[in-house]
């Protein structure tokens, strides 16, 4: 029999762990057990949910202030069995923290998934290695950057802002996501003029770029709208997969006709993550979840910036994101408060196999952003070759980004 | 010009209210201000998010014990232009509570939707009114109930559960949310099944029933597969909307050819709601957007049971599920912990326009699950024309529920 294994935090009043996990074991799979007939015993033991671990934890400083009442912190994992749900993230979702995500405080912090479970999903199509292919860099973090101030701008800044920044040196642009389908930059304008844009620059530098246009719209329309843009020259896609599901991420992914890489955007996904008391953990949701679902590159919030995540966090969506598996892996893309003189922290932190990705960052360069671009450039390869502050020597830019934001 | 109005509760580490709430309008819409060129000011002032209000707010207890600094309490209220967005809930989403939810601790609590923008949603397709009709009953809340523990049992189960319910007056029975496609009782054999002794009772007894079936599997495959179930005779469908996401409801709703009414769980969305720090509101996540994206029953953790709601959000969630509006209402189904003792309540908190939803409350009836509905619909009119002590005297059904679970 095969099971997928989930791990909650649980906070209770009762002071009963083995209790809390028993009732849950059987609450979220059959409903009852111990008075059941024993010919009902055997027809349901395929279907019984059962209580793998019971570890009690120190409650922490937080929770002891949180709490009016006195609980007892721990970990439960409880095992179900894949035979009481259908193979998709909804019927999962529902049966491991449907009503469970109701019953007081209760976080769901891991989620163990049986190989043969992991292998009917898709994964990144490209993942990290086909992501360098496309861009043809294989031997540092990738630099991507995002449009400054699109919303009621047109056409003519997007083609400028494109530029700019890929002739800087950057691997990546991505639309803002908060930029939707408008008059004064459609999105299908968006997507032609980046194709147009990245051929050029291919021609004249031999480089290959990559632009995520977000893909917005009403759900049922676009796995039709993606088709169309990669037809139409579109390089990748930007999705707020947390304002529609994590299954249409997968519909995407999986679909062989939209052969981009798709960018997971964290959008709406503080609504679940942020509590430590509720909601589901940042491994799970921004790490195992999008890669099994099928992103790309994953945003999630640095650990340095102002809007920021802790590093025990940030680290726990890198892992989930490249830890070996069956399925490719995904690039994590920390962003937020990123400038090239964060650059040796940021390989230190995340290795090679990241994107470092800046707005500020690189629009704000005294010289501008094509400026602020090749300064990450240099810094890079300074951390990778030499030092940073041996780059800044050699690069004006460099030394300038150094001399605004430090390092 | 066009906004819609989002409250947010802060709890502002800097003590500057007015402060995070331009850093908001503005982060979230155009990026910058003060320093602009007149012309570009011009050219933005149609997409500038507005602060309207800033109201300090008595830090609650549960704050002060949270927080191990201080904090600044507060709601502030910012205006969207609608130009900055598509008319969709996903692209609302992300603009009002995209990275803001991953900004420290703040909670979406309410959300104004101007008149052009709501009406432009579905909401509820049939609605309070609808329903009834389709069950006939006009002047007393509905009894609704569910199977009890179909994982792992077959359709004659099935069927012998389903009769038995409606039979003792039932008016709806809900599958469980976590049964899914499979073998031992496939989709379209309940919803045959279902169909059949609908309409046998109808022929029986004259009465209308509904039985909703939990509309389940991979996103783009919804439509059709609900498309056939209602051309197989289905009368009703569950959907885990927040497993799936609020834009596939609407979509669905939409849908004339899935003309039946649809029920919204929330499972799931205790991850968004249930932090007073982080996500967003019952009121709005279970009220408001449900209503907007069609949903024509809510259920609900009702505020009596073990898995419950303060009594204050379950208020807000009917309030907004029947508040006159130009959509249709939808109705409250407060569920978990309901026996027939509990109907005066549940009258005087709901009035007569809510669903009365028991699971336990009907199948663990001493005398099985048909007399256990025949309780309740004794119980309510009672309530409604007597007394529920008087009803007491009449019917041995609610007698025996009184005795066992009390009143
Ligand atoms: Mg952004
Ligand atoms: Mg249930």
């Amino acid at each position: 029999m095969s099971y997928i294994t989930v791990t909650y935090r649980v906070f209770d009043q009762k002071h009963d762990l083995h209790k809390k996990a028993e009732s849950i074991a059987l609450g979220l799979t059959i409903g009852s057990w111990t008075h059941l007939p024993a010919l009902e015993k055997k027809q349901l033991q395929a279907h019984k949910g059962e209580v793998v671990e019971v570890v009690e934890e120190e409650s922490s400083e937080q929770t002891t202030r949180y709490f009016k009442d006195s609980r007892t912190t721990g970990r439960i994992k409880i095992a179900y069995p894949l035979a009481n749900f259908s193979n998709d993230l909804p019927a999962i979702l529902t049966t491991v923290f449907g009503k469970l995500s109701l019953d007081g405080e209760i976080k769901l912090i891991d989620i163990g998934f049986p190989p043969e479970l992991e292998q009917s999903f898709p994964g990144p199509v490209f993942g990290i290695d086909g992501v360098r292919e496309l861009v043809r860099v294989y031997d540092r973090p990738l630099v991507m950057s995002i449009f400054k101030g699109m919303i009621g701008k047109g056409t003519q800044e997007f083609s400028q802002q494109l530029s700019d920044q890929l002739l800087g040196g950057v691997d990546l642009v991505k639309d803002d996501e908060i930029l939707f389908e408008n008059p004064l930059s459609p999105f299908h304008q968006r997507v032609e003029i980046g194709s147009k844009i990245i051929r050029q620059i291919h021609e004249e530098t031999g480089e290959k770029k990559l632009y995520a246009v977000n893909l917005t719209g009403r759900t049922f329309e676009l796995k039709e709208k993606a088709k169309q843009a990669v037809e139409n020259g579109a390089t990748a896609l930007l999705f707020n997969v947390f304002a529609y599901g994590l299954d249409v991420l997968q519909a995407l992914a999986e679909d062989a006709e939209i052969h981009v890489p798709i960018m997971a955007h964290p959008a709406v996904s503080g609504a679940y993550t942020a509590s430590p008391f509720h909601g589901i953990s940042n491994r799970v949701l921004l790490g195992k979840l999008l890669r099994m679902a099928g992103a790309d590159l994953v945003l999630f919030p640095s650990p340095y910036g102002s809007v920021a995540l802790d590093k025990s966090e940030t680290d726990a969506i890198a892992y989930a994101l490249t830890e070996d598996r069956q399925l490719k892996k995904a690039f994590p893309v920390p962003s937020a408060g990123i400038h090239p003189g964060l650059t040796p922290k940021l390989i230190h932190d995340f290795g090679r196999d990241c994107v470092i990705n800046a707005g500020g960052g690189i629009h704000g360069h005294p010289s501008g952003a094509r400026s602020g671009a090749k300064a990450f450039r240099d810094a890079i390869d300074g951390v990778i070759h030499t030092s940073l502050a041996n780059a800044a020597k050699e690069s004006s830019e460099l030394n300038a980004a150094l001399e605004l934001w430090g390092s």
